[in-house]
């Protein structure tokens, strides 16, 4: 069975993202300190072309997440660029340049539609307006049998975490404060529909959270 | 030199005790899920004169958290009982009962005046009505050379965090939602000053996340 799994970085003050989130500065004021753990790994800098890196105690963590997933899910603002309708004068083709860490089949959900988008490395974006439920089914098929990855950005987990319908939630947990910016768990309420914590591990920068069924 | 040692719970989306607190609901709606992962072991069933409970990964860390401390801070609403000045007439005594599990002096940070008050088991309360810097001064100095303990509440942790008076925090991360309550990090901004992550362990109901100075 396909499963939705979720996996995002958060401040020890419970944000996903700093305060005043531009196209300059994606993540926000002091947003980049969450994934500090993540760009210093070998097993990430190696998704990007990029050389080096280490190997440590998120590295496994890291091989998992990657492990079994044939497409990922996103919300608008995770794609970035910026908001309303898409600017056909000057494409906006996500953070992550021509190609893309992804090599998989990418759903974007938005409220603008637009053409499917084909980058270098197997990554192509389609871009979802008929709401989240549709992505998901999308995105299930697209998978091929393989899980869904959930990333962010908080609108998009948030309405996923409400339904229900998240099966494994990995929490990169950096211990440092944001003060404030986009929180995960807004709105989410007092119920994580099942999800119990089933594994930690204490890394450099970070302590992963993982979150499954029992 | 004496340190100011500050532990407390948190849930994953960053409360400390839940909605409506009120003297029949001290934590407030769900807050007592924060507490399990404590109420459930011999060394804090210790504390309040009951016998049985179990032994686990948090034990060592609760034996650390209650190791040479000479006293202990709290805020007005950690002493709980109602808010404004005390009622003469059907005092409010703490919610720890006759025996309250201190067994050291307790200072009390409020706005409203009240003769200390002694219980058994060597636990007094002392009521500092001038301010936060007072109330720590009284508590090092009762703590004779020992560390002073703060608890709680959020408001008064609050403060002592955005001073930068903290020297260590023990956050007692539980894997659990309660969706609203009291904030810890409210307005504490995005400065931990100089604390960092030197130790996580993984236990039953909960993860302890101890911060110091390097």
């Amino acid at each position: 069975m396909s499963k939705l799994r979720f996996k995002i970085s958060m401040s020890l003050d419970g944000f996903v993202a700093g305060p005043s989130q531009s196209v300059d500065n994606p993540l926000g004021i002091g947003g980049g300190r969450l994934h500090e753990w993540a760009f210093q790994l070998a097993v990430f800098r190696a998704l990007l072309g990029l050389e080096g890196g280490k190997v440590n105690e998120s590295t496994p963590v890291v091989e998992e997440s990657l492990a079994n997933i044939g497409a990922t899910l996103m919300g608008r603002n995770m794609f970035g660029g910026h908001p309303g309708p898409w600017d056909p004068g000057k494409p906006w083709n996500g953070w992550w340049g021509v190609n893309p860490p992804f090599h998989h089949p990418v759903f974007v959900l938005t409220h603008h539609a637009r053409e499917p988008l084909e980058l270098e490395g197997g990554t192509t974006f389609t871009f979802v307006t008929d709401g989240i439920a549709a992505a998901l089914a999308q995105a299930r098929h697209a998978a091929g049998g393989k899980d869904v990855s959930l990333g962010g950005g908080a609108r998009a987990a948030q309405q996923l975490l409400a339904t229900g319908l998240v099966d494994e939630m990995e929490i990169n947990l950096v211990p440092t404060l944001l003060g404030s910016g986009e929180r995960l768990f807004d709105g989410v309420g007092d119920d994580l529909h099942g999800l119990v914590l089933v594994r930690t591990v204490a890394a450099p920068k970070v302590t992963h959270l993982k979150f499954a069924r029992r």
